[in-house]
């Protein structure tokens, strides 16, 4: 859980991602940590009590599907907020390179534990 | 104030900003703002006693003094944290687009007001 003292590139980070809807943690400030995640295919849904999270497409195209809203379509160089304990549901036909900021300790998919939960983990 | 309920378009935002060292607000998030900026030029010394400050270089490059520690040089798609109270001085050569995120309400210069301080705005 160091705090990196040095640079962090976005792209050498997500290169080390190797499995989809598994963010990594690459850097903390101000108690939030900005995690890189390549994702494809459809999430489950879910939502986050501990706070708001925000997307930040690098590559691809991601939908985030929310309820009772309409759908979000991200492309690169977009952000968009989720905010806390609003469920969604993102979703991506091709493979979509993000970035996620959202509070430290917070987990992928919510209180919905699935197959796809994953635990936190520093690249 | 408000939060977007729609996506930020960072390129979009960051063509509305036709002053230097005058970071414009585009989004909240867990009561972190992120502005977006152009810089050239020389900043003053400053640090942010509410905490720690994010640089992410969205194109050009971004040298950061900080007091005490060698400089660090950001290229496009990187990323650093600047800690709460640490003296730091950004400097870029030529033009170059940054995302910031601080605490809300942070003031640009922190506690070194100057002709750089500017007051918040939303774009």
């Amino acid at each position: 859980m160091a705090r990196p003292e040095h640079s962090v590139n976005i792209e050498e980070k997500l290169a080390k991602v190797t499995e989809y809807w598994s963010p990594k943690t690459i850097l903390e400030v101000n108690g939030l940590e900005v995690k890189a995640v390549k994702v494809k295919g459809e999430f489950v849904w879910h939502s986050h009590p501990e706070g708001d999270e925000l997307f930040v497409v690098i590559s691809g195209e991601l939908t985030i599907e929310i309820r009772d809203r309409e759908s979000v379509r991200l492309g690169a160089g977009e952000m968009f907020v989720v905010p806390r304990d609003v469920e969604h549901k993102p979703f991506a036909a091709e493979e979509c390179q993000v970035l996620i900021m959202d509070a430290a300790g917070v987990v992928n998919t919510g209180e919905a534990e699935s197959d796809l939960t994953a635990s936190e983990e520093w690249i």
